[in-house]
Order: structure tokens, then C-alpha cells, then sequence
């Protein structure tokens, strides 16, 4: 059996006691990172709750050679600890895919993920939300243009962008993405945004235009950032008031 | 101050040990469960395991009254434990401000809401939903078009819609929801949909033209439906076909 669990967003403490009793009931407990991180935690940490020697997979384990981990749970209770909620991560529905096919079961222990959490952070009406993007690290040069074209097709039918930071070589913070999207910009970013570093741990977020998200100090990672719809809720407009210091000119784009 | 606490999608095993700990040091402990429900378990079963008297509200008590559990929260440590993540509901935010507000410090502890969950279930790639809505009992009569609007913005740029169904007075189910919806239908719905029913517990998933749902079992809810979008990447295809029993007409829209 394969059982992928969810680790929420922040540190050790953040798995669910269903997850536990998953972890110290299996036979194998393996940890992947490069979809997601978990910030306030270390292995040493999780493995001392835990009670459970925690191995950690390189990306290559779960893509290329991801048929070892489904032979290996043919026969064996193996679990795969993942940041945020298992499944949010196309290579974790890939693998499910994988492993049911070769007739092997799967369960998901879900927990929480930055995709609703911004919600209760941001005070952001979570219908309000359209589709998501990942703001890459340029490739050869090249900035991709597609979290630019969501922006674009979200504020077409009045709705948030979740924006995704890269996380690999490094995480990215609010400060280079914006730097990166700028270079494709034909005019979409002039509006506001809200940043939002370690949700789940030490929060700190501030909404403002979308270029000045880089003047404020958003500490560590991990950053997200959220581009506004040109129409707010005015609850949406009074909780990013209170709770992210949003400047009074926002009140415009109330409805 | 004030805490509320996520319970996840199904049993009292479903929250934190974060949550947890949190439960075990509050001053007082209530539970509301009208704007999301969890199916798997009861309040006995939650205070025996929690090891805390766990007080229902109604929903005046976070609305009209919501002044008196703010009051109460200056002075102890107050917890609510919310089905899902809280914050996705409109009604946690408003209160989250409201005590904000009268100078109540405020935390949320997150967990596993549908939102994300839906992915994992489907293997639909989470940065391809569009808007989410609820689908309501008619209101003297009147059918709410929002849910078929919001579906014909997200197909305008290939997203799914994740519908919501009604909890109360009682929970919708599937077929009841797809009979609401053609009272409004222009020619929208004739196209593949999703049903999910029991998410985070004995899941059960089948996907079909959005008309034929009704003529499947999904047993007990919650119920939830999903929407395609009118492009789905040839995973999201295999996936279905795989763990919803797609049926093969589905590959037409595989781009």
C-alpha cells in the first residue's frame, strides 16, 4: 500500500493524528521536499515526534525511478511525507496513477495547503479565486509568460491569482519575482497585490501595488504573493486593511 | 484571544497535533458546523478524544452575536473548531476582523479543506480550477444562476468549477444539485462532469456527462461536484479514467 500524507505548512506539529498513526504503522517512511518545503522543521525534528527513521527522496526518486517506490509498496506499507496537501503537486497524482495501475493501493491523508490557507490570511473570498500560477526562474534567459496570461484571464472574469514562488535551486522570494514578471509586463501589474511570507508559521503580509511589493521586508521564505481582481468585496478590502496595512487608494476597486 | 482551529475533512482524528495542543490549553472550547460539516464523527467522540467539553454554536452566535464570543475572548483563550480550513468561509474572516478590530489577538490553525483535497481525489491539477460556488436550495421558488455563471467564466478560460452544494437544512446531494442547475441551464451543462462524494473518508468518485450523474449510487454525502473545463491535459483524462471510471468519450477533450 502507498499512503501519501499530508504534512501542512509549517513544521512537525502540523500532521494530522490520522497521519501519525499512518507514519508509526508503516513499514517505510519517506519524505519528498521539492514540490513543497516545510520551513519551521528539520528531519531531526520530524523524526524525533515521529518515532520513525525518515528517508529523504530526491526528485529523480519520484519522477524517472518512481516505479522503486511502487514496487516496493507491493509488499510493503510505504509512506510518502509530503509539505502542504499530497496531490496539489501533479507528480504526487502521477505517482498515484503509477501505482494503481500496477495494482497496488493508495490512500491520501490530506492536510492543509497554501491554496485555501491564503484565504483566512488574506481575508481573500476563496469563490473569488481563479486559476493558480508558478512563477519560474527564467530558463536560458526566457521568463515565462504564463503566469502573466492567468493574471490576465483571472481579471477577465473579476478573480484572484494565487502566484506561486519557485522553489528550486532556491525558494524565490517576492522581491525577484516581481523583478521577473516586470520583464513581461505589457501594462497587466499596474494594480495591487498582497504578499505573504511563512504562512502557517510567523505570518507577515502587506498588500500594495503589485511594484512595490519589493520595498517591505518580507523576512524568509516562503513567500507567495496574491494579484488582486480589479473588484473587491468591501470585507476583502477591510480585512486587507486591518491585517496587511492595504493603502486607502485600494478603496476604489470596492464594488 | 482568539483561535480557530481546522478539523479537516472527516473524523476527529482528522486535526493537528498543532490544533491539538491548543484544544487541551483553551479556556473554552465551541465547535460550529453550519457552514461545513464533518460526517465521520460526533461531538462525543471529539470530546472523548480531545479530553474537552466542546460547545456547539448556532449560526447567530457567529453572526448576530458574534460581539459576545469577541467579549469573552479578551479576557480567555477561546477556541472554535471549524470543519475544513477555517477562512474559506466568509463568516470566519468577518469574525477574525471583529475581533481584530476590539484588540483580540487572533490565530488560525489551518488544515485540509475540499479546496485542495479535490485534486488529489481527481488528479485534476489544482492550477486549473477556476472560481468555485455553491449550489443553494431554491429561494421562494427562485433558482440562483451564479453556480451556471461562474461555470461559463471558467470555461471561458479552460478552468474547472468546483461546486459546492448546500448543507443546510440538510445536506444537497448530487442528484438534487444537478436537478436545481437544469432549471437554469442555457446548453452550458451538456458536458463531463465530476462527482465526489465523502472526501477525506470513504471516498467515492465517478465521473460522467453532468446529466447522468444522478443515475450513480454516491451514497452518504457530503457531496461535491467538479466541472470540467472543455481542455483536460492527458493525465487529468488517465486519472479519471483510472480512479473515476471515466467513460472513453472523455479523450475528445484531451488536448
Amino acid at each position: 500500500m502507498l499512503t501519501l500524507i499530508g504534512l501542512g505548512l509549517w513544521d512537525e506539529k502540523d500532521i494530522t493524528l490520522k497521519g501519525l498513526e499512518e507514519v508509526k504503522r508503516a513499514d517505510k517512511v519517506y519524505a519528498e521536499f521539492y514540490t513543497s518545503k516545510l520551513m519551521g522543521t528539520s528531519i531531526e525534528a520530524m523524526e524525533k515526534l515521529y518515532g520513525r527513521k525518515v528517508v529523504v527522496l530526491e526528485r529523480k526518486d519520484l519522477e524517472d525511478e518512481s516505479w522503486k517506490i511502487v514496487e516496493e509498496a507491493k509488499s510493503k506499507n510505504v509512506v510518502i511525507l509530503v509539505a502542504g496537501d499530497p496531490g496539489v503537486a501533479t507528480t504526487h497524482s502521477s505517482l498515484l496513477l503509477e501505482a494503481k495501475r500496477k495494482g497496488v493501493e493508495t490512500r491520501v491523508i490530506h492536510n492543509a495547503s497554501v491554496i485555501s490557507a491564503i484565504c483566512s490570511v488574506t481575508g481573500l473570498h476563496s469563490y473569488k479565486f481563479g486559476k493558480s500560477a508558478t512563477v519560474s526562474y527564467p530558463y536560458r534567459g526566457i521568463v515565462s509568460k504564463t503566469p502573466l496570461n492567468v493574471i490576465k484571464e483571472n481579471l477577465s472574469i473579476n478573480a484572484h491569482t494565487l502566484l506561486l514562488l519557485d522553489l528550486n535551486p532556491k525558494p524565490m522570494t517576492i522581491g525577484e519575482a516581481v523583478k521577473i514578471m516586470e520583464k513581461v509586463d505589457d501594462g497587466t501589474l499596474n494594480h495591487f497585490a498582497v504578499g505573504v511570507a511563512r504562512i502557517g508559521g510567523d505570518c507577515y503580509i502587506k498588500c500594495d501595488h503589485f511594484y512595490s511589493l519589493p520595498n517591505h521586508d518580507f523576512g524568509k521564505p516562503l513567500h507567495t504573493i496574491v494579484f488582486l481582481s480589479k473588484k473587491l468585496h468591501f470585507t476583502e478590502y477591510e480585512f486587507l486593511r486591518e491585517f496587511a496595512d492595504a493603502p486607502k487608494e485600494l478603496e476604489e476597486f470596492v464594488e
